[in-house]
């Protein structure tokens, strides 16, 4: 990681396959924050230009030299030495040298992370794992990721995959992982597995409030619809939210009984159903877990929200 | 860790239920060996003075200046800050002060650890685990455990038990495991898993040179009997060999979707049959591990054998 700089602000971008969120950043803090769409469809350049225009702005009135340089978050896999997107189908990128691109619209220094890396970042410096060494924060979206922090270090791994928790396969039996494998986490508790298992449901016939909410078409099943459901009681998109918990509990005292962290986080939209997904996590994480000396509270919910891969890829200049 | 040290010499102790191992060490070599009884019935005083006796022997004939300290690899968990040993079943020890004991009778520094760290240490050091900053060593013996190396450290975890992986689990409708939970790595393929699900077979009629080899009697079932029927071609025998690999296999897949290790070393007991293991174990962690880069070759076996709590002991002074 680079030193920490004397330079007091930094930009973080939060590119993801729907919106751009800039932030200019300064301790953790935003202090300024432009949100523009993602041009997806528009190819790289397009985007690229979409996020130097953002920058812009969210620079507009500092001086450049207070600027320590821009970090970015991207959902996908990155080369760390060169700041290049590899691999992000939801940008429909492959092999883009986005900051080598950045460096010459913005004339700053550009460092890009994958965004659960830089959500875990931000966690850890300003958030539910601040002040901690040892500590997991996973985001539990579209589909699973996570960020290890262990002696105090963020882990990247010898080929820089480290903490993909959403494919550690808990039953060699069990469903299909959009990875091609059986039985992932993700195929359990994602968005994506959450929405498969109730659709899955409705095409066998199951009754359930989702079947009005959706019009009769399966393929219309959404979190968000899933969530209405089970607040009207509905016992099918209940069950789904109990299996996310019940999964998620098991592949958590998994990630505790190998690297025993103080604290696990957990963030991303699908746990905006916390409610429901709570109770059967602790139950099935407590059924799982090595009875040995867990610091309590164990799990909690992480606390930069939205913001975290914005303050965290700032954060690869200011503070990390 | 304690700072390297500029005496040369270290000495390492392997405290075993059955034996005591002492080795005069020097940069990763056991200049003198002394190996004696473990006296497990007769209470910790009499195993700690067994130990002192051995470990005096060991260093006849060496200016005392020139030894920098008595590590210990103790089977059990200890009280890393104090060096007191918490709970150690194959001793019958409960909250013994092991490390003030010994302090006492050689008049040396000393530092205790459990016998897997030391383990990995060693291959760490001097082993498969050379020059590697992540780095996993498992030892497969009547239970299994395990110590990561990350970033170039050894991983403690914040209550001291990481690296439990016999412990993570991999159904959980899978058998039953000594810790109480279902499916948990040790249960497949710890020595003492693979004799059982064998024992099962046989109670359940099914025919098996293994049965001749017991004389009809399923207690006697251990995994040398187990690796001489499998040398023979015996289906059963074979058959929980398999098993061993294939769920090795898994959890080794879900270590490296976890923290992205560069090398995986497998030592212990059981894995003297590798040639029964390996072919299930490549297949099952070919069949579950991510497909991004991984390092060749990714599985071999430990290099230090039946040394290495001693080596690694002694190193806690001298090298780490």
């Amino acid at each position: 990681m680079t030193p920490a700089s004397s330079k007091p602000f930094a930009v973080g971008i939060d590119l993801g396959g729907t919106k751009i969120a800039v932030g200019l950043c300064r301790g953790g803090h935003i202090e300024k924050k432009v949100v523009t769409p993602t041009p997806a469809k528009d190819g790289p350049d397009a985007i690229i230009s979409a996020m130097i225009q953002a920058a812009r702005e969210a620079m507009v009135g500092v001086d450049v030299d207070e600027i320590a340089g821009v970090g970015v978050g991207a959902a996908g896999q990155i080369d760390p030495k060169t700041g290049a997107v590899l691999y992000a189908p939801n940008l429909y990128w492959k092999n883009v040298p986005l900051a080598e691109k950045l460096k010459v619209g913005l004339l700053l220094p550009v460092r890009v992370v994958n965004d659960v890396r830089a959500a875990t970042i931000a966690e850890f410096r300003y958030g539910s794992g601040k002040g901690l060494s040892d500590f997991v924060n996973v985001f539990v979206g579209t589909g699973i990721g996570s960020g290890f922090v262990l002696n105090g270090r963020l882990l990247e791994g010898v080929t820089n995959s480290a903490g993909e928790i959403g494919h550690i396969c808990l039953d060699p039996d069990g469903p299909l992982c959009g990875c091609g494998q059986k039985g992932c986490l993700e195929a359990y508790s994602s968005g994506r597995g959450m929405e498969r298992f109730v659709m899955t449901q409705l095409v066998q016939g199951v009754k359930s409030r989702i079947n009005e909410l959706v019009e009769g078409d399966p393929r219309k099943v959404t979190g968000k619809v899933i969530g209405t459901a089970a607040r009207e009681g509905d016992e099918l998109a209940q069950a789904a939210l109990h299996r996310v918990g019940k999964y998620l509990g098991l592949a958590l005292a998994n990630v505790h009984t190998m690297v025993n962290p103080q604290r696990i986080a957990l963030g991303g939209g699908v746990m905006a159903l916390k409610e429901f997904i709570m109770p059967s996590l602790d139950k099935s994480l407590k059924k799982h877990i090595l009875p040995v000396a867990v610091q309590d509270p164990l799990v909690v919910m992480a606390s930069c929200e939205n913001d975290a891969a914005v303050i965290g890829s700032a954060a690869l200049f200011t503070e990390f």
